[in-house]
């Protein structure tokens, strides 16, 4: 199949991008937006350039009221246009006095959402109206709001089973609302159960039968939304509906950070405005923050681990030739190569790592920092996570040591009476002299990291602007119980940059100590490599 | 479409499913199995009943060496195959020579899975060697491995890539595989950059070309990789490989939690054991608890939030119409509705678990019991995975106490000159008697247990018994670094059931302590309740 041959599949227009986030996305579990949050979130997606964002449900909630009224003075949209989000007009009412359709007029927006059952057996059990209403109300609702000069999507709820079980009834709905003035039949896959082989040719069937623009509408029930909207692409809608990141009730939308790039980079047709692929990445990570939810790591085209290379073999190709590995060039969606050190990897990843370090390993350096690294990897090490640990592992296996102190003992008394208290002593020798410390904490680790700040503090006051931000605890072969070994990991920073150093032993007292004995020397390393720094205050 | 018309679209014959999680999932960064975690991932592989499971590549790295030994004589599989990993010859040499082969030959396994570089450029420029030699390298490797009695996957890699640029030179290392014996050809999107309709059309252009079977390998960078196996499986594919939970590199490979219950369910094929796809959601979790990657709640089937229901859905709306918002019976796939918990819920929910215990709660208690359980699990508590603490939490909102033991202080010593010691000392109270014990361990939390073990052992020798098998840490609010709070669970057994205890603290020694001392008052409170076991020996 030539190249040329993907021209079949596809239209050659553009397609109209419809971000539902602040809507559909929101009805995901665990995802609660402030108005301030859902404003800014319409910030990004209007700096992204999708051509609609779809608000929230005026009348629905006080918040999203207050995001629509808020909107028109507090946004600034360049090229998004809001549009408010409702449903027909209830059995048996008319539209005009319908308040929900009320309500969308007091939103203020230059278009609507509607929804409709367009499945015969909803209409009847769901609604417990006859399909004539059904009919009826779509045809109404969609009329008056064309009336009052709204531009309407249409999306018809329900539609793939609804048309599996009766095509007729559901045709007859999305027929009602063109008929009507509705400018985009959307289709919903509302329960995420297609495959793409049937939204494909159901698309297909309704485009015959339709005048006006066709859109989709996602679930990833199936695994399969993002395909599926491409599906319904190459049959001829040109309106997709999804939302950034996936998100969703159940298992999410479609995931917009995917269709927009399928869609731009694998069928080449016009999405969002030219030359703004590139923001996908940041953009999408920008509302993770916003909205509060982990970004996922292997999110195709924006996760952190999307053009991630760990296996040596990748490796080696990878420094060879760029797309042996990657399917795009990743500076297209805003994101970039990276390579992770593990024990899979080969003389050729750590060779790039120590460079980029600006640490110089000859051959036979190399061989022995992969042998350690594979040593301590056995051990539960795991060097591509601690990017801290493993430059003092390259730097040790070039032949460095750290002289910034001696460590000579630490211990540590956990004494639970009355309350507790915890109390930690550490002894290190710098320079010659014997310090000792001890600290109390409000845990054993707590305490011995205050011990050590005490002991070695007023030598290296540099210290003060190193903190720790993150401390994790993996518990390794826990089948043996307590006695099983742990694995610490500690993020630290100046300020500036973050560094992750890590500690593995069956005592966990004895691998945070690690960590944080590797967590102060990276510290005092790179403040020793830029000395005009000292005695002043911290970043940040 | 009616449904009858599905049948176009698919084989009518059993779908082989070929797990790579121990294998190409484990290449995901941040995943790093020990010997025991792969072979406990096997188990479970097992019992949800995959056909083959790729174990590793052995020679690469030592696990995977330790893997294939320890497997025939620690592994009891009913149900699936283990495949050994590797490639074919180096360019230049014999086969027989090579010792990439070699390892697979020892591994000892009754099937081999071998990757070829099955495309042109990929020969050229990684490989750099003549395309005759990429032909060779896969007949020879092929040959000498069936030769010596072995059934032959054949990995196709970049396939597709290679297949669009130069059809002829993929469709001949095909040939030549096919030609050496080998069983399948699978098919690899190894960069993961095809959708689904290309997918699709290059496997019938393969399966009208190969007399063998015909498999397909998907990684998800364009957010299709579910969707592009089933493509290949309705062109012919009869041999889908991908990861549980679609772990794998960069953005993972085919998740096989969505695809086997897409081939079963939507498209009535036979893919695992008749009768086992409920154990895919249990399967799911379990293994994501093994390799300690938190589960994705999003997840198609088999996440927690896959059937769950929020906006605003009444209970009694999805009762009347169970797939309203429900694409298949949630059962079906070992998985539940769920709806956001109100506090009505959690009282039945509550009551019941009381009932179900044999506790009598009057709705006072319960009012207690539910308010002590948001302010705890406010805390970081989360009683749905520690069922003993809950047991102990409902019976004391019932009245009771403990009066096995009454605990004064106990306190925890490790310090570490030359090597280490660490010691705990209890001082208990039992039946007015005071008794202080100490005891070493190899880190705090098994010094504890030592310790407390030794302080109430004499006087309840069904201690005995009763021994903990695993022990989870988890860092809450790991953002205060070093003084965040600490979760521990600790999984306890009496040889015939196993239970969960819990401890929240900022100390993580007190957090242990709490999750020890429930573990034990849990195990003699069974015990105590069943006087005939005692001075019997231990079942198990």
């Amino acid at each position: 199949m030539s190249s040329s041959r993907l021209e079949e599949y596809g239209p050659a227009g553009a397609i109209d991008i419809f971000d539902t986030t602040l809507r559909d996305g929101s009805q995901q579990e665990g995802l609660s937006l402030t108005v301030d949050d859902k404003l800014r979130v319409a910030e990004q997606l209007d700096h992204l350039g999708v051509k609609f964002i779809e608000g929230g449900w005026p009348g629905a909630n006080p918040k999203d009221d207050e995001f629509f009224s808020r909107a028109p003075n507090e946004l600034n949209l360049q090229t998004s246009t809001l549009v408010a989000f409702g449903s027909t007009r209830h059995p048996g009412k008319k539209a005009e006095d319908d308040e929900v359709l009320r309500h969308l007029l007091d939103a203020g927006t230059e278009s609507v959402c509607i929804v409709a059952k367009s499945s015969a057996i909803q209409v009847r059990k769901a609604l417990r109206t006859t399909l004539e209403e059904g009919v009826a109300m779509a045809y109404d609702s969609v009329s008056f709001l064309v009336s009052k000069g709204l531009k309407v999507f249409f999306d018809a709820e329900h539609f793939f089973d609804g048309y599996l079980a009766n095509a007729k009834f559901s045709m007859a709905v999305l027929k009602a609302a063109e008929e009507a003035g509705a400018s985009t039949l959307v289709l919903c896959d509302t329960n995420g159960g297609m495959l793409p082989f049937q939204i494909g040719q159901i698309v297909g069937e309704v485009k015959a039968h339709s005048g006006i623009q066709v859109g989709i509408h996602c679930h990833n029930d199936t695994g399969c939304a993002v395909a599926n909207s491409i599906a319904a692409v190459q049959s001829g809608a040109t309106h997709v509906q999804g939302c950034v990141n996936g998100y969703g009730e159940r298992t999410g939308n479609a995931d917009l950070t995917a269709v927009i790039p399928d869609l731009s980079l694998k069928l080449n047709l016009p999405t969002i405005e030219p030359g703004r692929l590139e923001r996908i990445t940041p953009v999408s990570h920008h509302i993770a923050e916003l909205v509060n939810m982990p970004p996922d790591s292997q999110q195709p085209y924006v996760g952190a681990a999307a053009f991630a290379h760990k296996a040596g073999l990748h490796t080696s190709a990878i420094a060879r030739m760029r797309n042996a590995y990657e399917h795009i060039d990743p500076e297209l969606v805003g994101n970039g190569t990276r390579f992770i050190v593990s024990e899979m990897a080969g003389r050729s990843t750590l060779a790039l790592q120590a460079e980029r370090l600006g640490i110089s390993l000859d051959s036979g350096a190399i061989s022995r920092a992969i042998q350690q690294l594979k040593d301590l990897e056995h051990q539960g090490y795991h060097f591509e996570v601690a990017d801290g640990s493993l430059e003092l592992l390259l730097r040790r296996a070039a032949g460095w040591q750290q002289s910034f102190y001696h460590v000579e003992s630490y211990r540590v008394m956990s004494d639970h009476t009355d309350g507790g208290n915890t109390e930690a002593t550490v002894k290190v020798v710098i320079a010659g002299e014997r310090i000792i410390a001890t600290a109390e904490g409000n845990g054993p680790v707590n305490a011995l990291d205050s011990a050590l700040r005490k002991a070695i503090g007023e030598r290296y006051p540099e210290l003060h602007c190193i903190h720790l931000v993150d401390y994790r605890v993996r518990v390794l072969n826990s089948a043996n119980g307590t006695a099983s070994s742990t694995r610490v990991l500690i993020d630290s920073t100046d300020g500036e940059r973050v560094w992750t150093t890590m500690g593995v032993s069956e005592n966990i007292i004895e691998a945070s100590w690690q960590a944080l004995d590797d967590s102060v020397v990276c510290g005092l390393l790179a403040a020793s490599e830029k000395p005009a720094a000292a005695g002043k205050p911290c970043p940040d």
